[in-house]
């Protein structure tokens, strides 16, 4: 057994200061989203009935660093930084000549990586005077973060789960309701959309997209309630930068120069953005050249397997047009446990990062994602989130062909989560009952 | 907001190279453990069947350092050194003049202290050429705590789990099994003493103390097969003791001396030892006047109701006679959620220190503490162990009267643990379903 590092953990005082916003170092422009009635570019204003203006703000910006308001570093102090650990056990497991590490995002609130913009969505709901937000939640993470973070501001919480993780899943609306918001299964009978979609769908699982148009219809009705998105556009892929700022400054603690390959899941893609924005950015400086790999699920495979072009959002096309790869605003992903991962489309800006061949893909299916996740239990003592384990098998598929071939890579895993309340799908998979959809 | 340090967190080189052992330090010998038929002193080889050497060695231990071994280190280092943290925001919640600390056990694999203990005995065991460990578990933190650590030394675990956590708290055999053990409920019909015990008590919840007996019995018919205890033994306490030397260290990174009041949760005693006892010494030593409280459920209440006379650790009287603290071997707590504080009797090590004045204690009721369970998780993020929630009561009684005196004591809380397996109880709480037993 060796004696070297296992967690770099910075101190407090490294906590990103500002987010990094990559649109101003890209080589191509994103393309803008657009007013669905109109089909041109979107205006601010077209968005402020939905978020406050230093949110619209951010979504729109042209400048490289945004800085983290007082208030909002002072909560991320709670769970930031996050450790960057080389995972020895998991190399001794695999017998691998590469150097995996991973940056874990679980030891957050609500354990995942969404606490980082929660926080920084609800205080600046909270500055604008707004009471109350509304939100969707797929696998019930984001949900919980909204409720931790709207709670700290003082303000109320309105959560649309995804039906078939509100079922599946139940520990995780009692986290959102211990944290003080409301939780209802989506589609619902509380909005016009819910009621449509159910008429329309009577046993859907339900969808991230079908959860948004319930939960954006709730904040487009009241003046104080405002609606906040868990991932998708790039405000929430900003405040997710911390984590990728934090482990460029990790690996120097190791001795590593920066990864040969990083490996994150991507559903609406903040998890990817978030740690791996900032390493497409030293790649474009020449500062290094990792391999960036988005790590979806079969079940929706909308990098791999969508079309690059102007789709809604939602399902109920409430939401403006985005430019993105996508499986059709209608798409309904098969209930599979990585409910996080669910979703038609993918992040504007992941999307223009894939057309501009900035990043990779592969799609995993939930049986090898499982598999990697049980390894990486019993060798880190981590049960990793459904989701993030897409992310790990995926760096083990590289991990093992780096053996095959006699090289050494040092592979980076973002785990965005964990998964101590997906156990139910860890059951069906030991049981031999999950399906590899 | 205050922009202080929040989190001590120490380097991996500060993870503690020995364990401390206050037998030799305490000013009279706790009484030993007795042979149920001789009523003679307990010999080492009256353990053999059950113990490995090297854990008797530590359990009769009078030297005061004894040497973590190199391999059980390098596991404790997947989640120590565990942080230290100021409570900032449950302060500001409650407008309490005390300062509060938290020393936080939850990160470990399985969300509590348990693997401190868990990884040492099984090493000792491996060592010794042992194939498989049995045991019991309350709340399922020792049993995953077992699971994970057998598996990595190359062995196998046999869980027997109490029937009410079993039934209320599906996770956690989930998560034994993830790690590779498999999980009974007990009293089970596996064993001689699981049978007469469905007999004796038909509808029974189960207790620790069933599930002690099943486990031991199961050792004891095997040669390759060991018993491990999570708790009340002096081995067991020994291990944990690793906490209570990290936040020795911990306290001056934010400037303070040794805490005024220390409050820890307490069961069989291995959390509450874990922490406190490197505070006994430095009271002992004159370094300090820690005022040390061991939080215990109304519904097993044996320091403050018990009876301080020898009894056996177990239901079905397999065990030795240990003088402690008894509710009696047959008393059946109540089924709270706290499951794994559920037991009749207190570690031998811990009573004496009770009986000797060194350390008070106070009951706490579940509404009680998962009033403070929820506070602190609003205010902290982290959704404590049902256990851990009744460590927080009684420091949150302390800080309130704090606050009416004008008083500004340092208050340390050891959050023994994750409550993130235990939102099956948090929802009863939310929902006033909750019977204050």
């Amino acid at each position: 057994m060796t004696t070297a590092l296992t967690h770099a953990v910075l101190p407090e005082s490294d906590i990103p200061t500002h987010w990094y916003n990559i649109v101003p170092d890209l080589p191509t422009a994103p393309p803008p989203p657009l007013h669905p009635g109109t089909k041109q570019p979107l205006q601010a204003e077209d968005l402020t009935p939905l978020f406050p203006m230093a949110l619209i703000e951010q979504e729109v910006s042209t400048e490289r660093w945004i800085e983290i308001p007082g208030p909002v570093r002072d909560l991320l102090r709670l769970w930031r930084p996050s450790p960057l650990s080389r995972a020895r056990r998991l190399e001794e497991a695999i017998g691998t000549t590469a150097r995996i590490y991973y940056k874990y995002e679980g030891a957050s609130p609500v354990g995942s990586h969404k606490t980082n913009s929660a926080v920084a969505q609800a205080y600046a709901n909270a500055q604008a005077g707004i009471k109350k937000l509304s939100t969707e939640t797929g696998a019930g993470q984001w949900g919980s973060a909204l409720a931790f973070a709207t709670q700290a501001f003082g303000m109320e919480c309105e959560v649309f789960q995804v039906r078939s993780t509100y079922d599946s899943k139940p520990y995780r609306h009692v986290l959102m309701e211990t944290f003080g918001a409301t939780v209802h299964s989506s589609p619902s009978e509380l909005t016009n959309a819910g009621r449509a979609l159910r008429e329309r769908f009577p046993d859907t699982p339900g969808s991230l997209g079908m959860a948004i148009s319930e939960a954006v219809e709730v904040a487009a009705m009241s003046d104080d309630t405002n609606y906040s998105l868990g991932s998708v556009l790039n405000h929430v892929l900003l405040h997710q930068t911390v984590i990728g700022l934090e482990a460029l400054k990790q690996h120097a603690m190791f001795g590593e120069q920066a990864p040969d390959h990083l490996f994150a899941c991507a559903g609406g893609g903040s998890n990817l953005g978030g740690i791996a924005i900032p390493y497409v950015r030293e790649n474009l400086e020449g500062r290094a050249s990792t391999h960036i790999v988005a790590c979806e699920p079969k079940a929706a495979p909308s990098l791999t397997q969508g079309e690059y072009r102007y789709d809604f959002g939602d399902t109920s096309g409430m939401t403006p047009l985005l430019k993105m790869y996508t499986l059709g605003a209608d798409f309904v992903p098969d209930p599979v446990h990585a409910g996080g991962l669910r979703y038609h489309g993918m992040a504007p800006l992941i999307s223009h990062l894939y057309s501009e061949q900035l990043i990779d893909a592969v799609a995993i299916g939930q049986l090898e994602a499982f598999d990697a996740g049980v390894l990486f239990a019993r060798a880190e003592g981590i049960v990793p989130a459904s989701e993030s384990n897409h992310a790990i098998a995926g760096a083990l598929r590289e991990a093992r062909k780096a053996t095959e071939e006699g090289t050494s890579p040092v592979i980076l895993i973002g785990v965005s989560g964990s998964g101590q309340l997906d156990l139910p799908a860890y059951q069906e998979f030991l049981a031999g009952r999950m399906a590899d959809s």
